[in-house]
């Protein structure tokens, strides 16, 4: 069925730009591929029984491509040319969720040339590479249309493997309409991140700051685009519990992002006194993280590799507790021992696009530069990018300060590190958990722009944000 | 191992009264079945990649005789005798989440006798029925376990039938623990749809609805029982979608409920004006809905039929829209016709409990006593509920009225029902799109309570809420 374009379209958001976009989106893959491939959109998740679904979560590898999230959906890409597989609503349907809009106009939508229903798929499917669906359902679907297992692109066959990379090629780099969109998501983070701060001084639990600052998200037609954290805890990395209660000498460590309705993620960290103000003990180790966040993101630009990013974080921060007295020696050799990990342990970001870990469905296969793995040194070993910075990237610059039992505690570590701590020092810390500042930078032509600098991240402008 | 029950507990929540109610939960099971049992927790599903899920969510029956959401965990359970089955967590997992409670310490809480890691599970196997889990990962794993294909219990196996039937018999009737949960859901649901009312003459977009609503739960430590339907457009049944901008003519139908921490379930709608002020049409209609609501509430008591009482809503709403003048005839051969599931085409309610329609990954197991099945009458079929009323069954209360283009413009119903429906006088209702209220109410020895009753029903006390 060919379908005229002269057809109206059904939503405006979907105007001129994105539908360009997804053309030369799928344009771009077929200058890098020479076989059809097909991505599904993936279905919902029951929760406590099957009617009862967790919101539907389209593929990332779909959005990109069909740019609307459409559940139970195919698409076949070949040569540029789109093809949109996907069953009508049935009468049912419409009495429980409504009208929707017909495959046809759907096609228009997103500018595919011809549409069918799934019963056809089979038949386009012949040599068809594909990207594994996170849920199980789907993967079986793909299994069976495709006629063989279907593993994770960085375990896959030939095919599937050549098309993961070729997409990571492109989803590294932002074209106009994604950075509109992360733009937007960043927008409503940062206004979020506000809420959350302005309350901290009336709040008596995590979870009510976390209630502020999701119903933002919410508000504004977006999701989180992760598990908040939001925590007097920070030193519990992904803390996802929020019945603590804040107290005046807290720091509250809250880690949120918003995500837009096409899928496109935002990503930040801020840490801020409950008091109102900072402890001198607190300002002293948050100028530190904050001297490493803006030594990091300064440095940013083309062809900078991240990896010497987050070394750049790791020394940063070493020089800091050796000016505290936390730790002792040369920074630099603190930095190769691995003694910055004792209190940095992960690496010092990660690409943000449509997912909050970009692309982290395909492993390493997008954050690690091709013959480049993960490193089993103590403070690499966590880095989840390893790659020259290009224009168009977005990363996160999100370095951290933490005393986490786990590590502190270890008697191994501690014989290590024996003489590097200064234990009776860091002692007097005491009342710093965790401190993490985390902003969303995108690589430019010559340089950066920080996506989420409407927010403070100086110790001063956070006091007035509170006191604001 | 044996553990002494004079160890520590570590929550406070779970306090005497909890473990004392598993174990008579554990005990009742125990006096209908002659065979054990292997319920799963579940595992967390993915969302767009594998380290990014939805937020876990533990099976029913798990949390029903083991009262905590511990992910990836399995209770035997044998002659009133529980042994709990768990991994103790990683250091990378104590690194990224903190620290966990040890095994013993969990089977102490839940008064386990023995606990013993994943890998002891199969050799305690033998002869054991099951529930289906949710999540694939742990449907694949019980059928790893238990060396056979688990299917949904109502298509099941002799032995994971009568199991499923037993757990049924109890979970119908909700004990004191399970009470005062439910109460705590109802509760905050209450303060969540007042707060969505006092905001509604300043919001623009049903999403700022939705966020100060589920902010609410947010902000209790609660999540969303289910997605919630915020929405002008009330004739989509099971409308999630919240762009739609509010205007001063419409009605705003929230349909919303918290879920506790122990997973326990609220479930409320109300119908409110945006203006402030119902409209006389809103009005009239509005009435016919609650004269429904309030007559079904007064019929509840103990040995009453549900399938009764949705006649009953049936009667009433018939009554009401041939005093309108939108329906002709007498309101019981209109019932008898199926009239009024022209606008009411769902039933008046289900079960309440651990989930938002209680047992409903059991089928119609729960929902329909045995020997009954769903009837394929128009104004029927969507009935979930048809069982004799007993003393603590919970119940919703939700007659609705809907003008759902996919039924009032269908012209083979619009053929059977052409001189039943007077369609000029329907024209004049136009600014009704969707009316429906909906209470959960507790069956006592004597009657009923309305749990939910804090929020008003009443047309005037609404527009007195909306205005304060």
């Amino acid at each position: 069925m060919q379908i005229s374009s002269t057809q109206p379209t059904l939503d405006n958001s979907l105007s001129q730009p994105l539908a360009e976009t997804l053309r030369q989106r799928r344009q771009c893959l077929a200058n890098q591929i020479d076989f059809p491939v097909l991505l599904w959109s993936g279905r919902s998740s029951p929760r406590n029984f099957p009617a009862n679904v967790y919101p539907f979560r389209a593929s990332s590898h779909f959005l990109y491509f069909a740019g609307i999230a459409l559940e139970n959906t195919v698409i076949r890409l070949d040569g540029g040319k789109l093809t949109l597989f996907m069953d009508e609503g049935t009468a049912a349907a419409a009495l429980w969720h409504g009208d929707m809009p017909k495959r046809a106009e759907l096609a228009v939508q997103i500018g595919a040339e011809e549409a069918f229903p799934l019963a056809e798929l089979k038949s386009y499917a012949e040599g068809a590479a594909t990207i594994a669906a996170q849920d199980a359902a789907t993967r079986l679907q793909q299994s069976h249309v495709l006629n063989r297992i279907i593993l994770p692109a960085n375990q896959s066959q030939s095919l599937d493997l050549s098309l993961a990379k070729a997409i990571v090629s492109l989803r590294l780099r932002h074209d106009p309409v994604a950075l509109a969109e992360l733009k937007k998501a960043a927008a409503v983070s940062v206004t979020a991140h506000q809420t959350g701060m302005q309350i901290l001084p009336k709040a008596r639990v995590e979870s009510e700051i976390r209630a502020a600052m999701e119903a933002v998200a919410i508000a504004h037609n977006m999701t989180c685009a992760y598990r908040s954290i939001i925590t007097v805890q920070g030193e519990v990395l992904h803390n996802d519990q929020y019945h603590h209660p804040i107290t005046s000498g807290d720091l509250l460590l809250a880690d949120m992002g918003a995500e837009t309705e096409a899928g496109w993620a935002a990503d930040i960290t801020r840490t801020s006194p409950v008091s109102g103000q900072f402890s001198p003990t607190q300002r002293d180790l948050y100028d530190v993280v904050l001297a490493a966040h803006d030594a990091c993101i300064a440095k940013i630009q083309p062809g900078v590799e991240y990896r010497e990013i987050h070394l750049l974080a790791a020394q940063v921060i070493a020089e800091g507790l050796v000016n505290l007295g936390i730790l002792r020696g040369q920074p630099d050799a603190l930095v190769e021992r691995d003694a910055h990990a004792l209190f940095f342990p992960h690496g010092v970001g990660h690409l943000l696009g449509l997912d909050v870990h970009d692309m982290e469905d395909l492993g390493d296969l997008a954050g690690y530069e091709t013959g480049r793995h993960r490193s089993d040194r103590f403070g690499l070993g966590y880095l989840r990018l390893d790659r020259p910075l290009r224009p168009g990237m977005l990363v996160t610059i999100e370095p951290g300060f933490y005393q986490v039992p786990a590590i502190l505690q270890d008697p191994e570590r501690r014989t290590t590190y024996a003489e590097v701590v200064n234990w009776d020092r860091l002692a007097q810390f005491s009342d710093v958990r965790g401190i993490r500042i985390e902003d969303d930078v995108l690589v430019t032509e010559t340089g950066y722009e920080v996506l989420t600098a409407a927010l403070p991240t100086q110790a001063e402008a956070i006091e007035a944000f509170i006191a604001s």
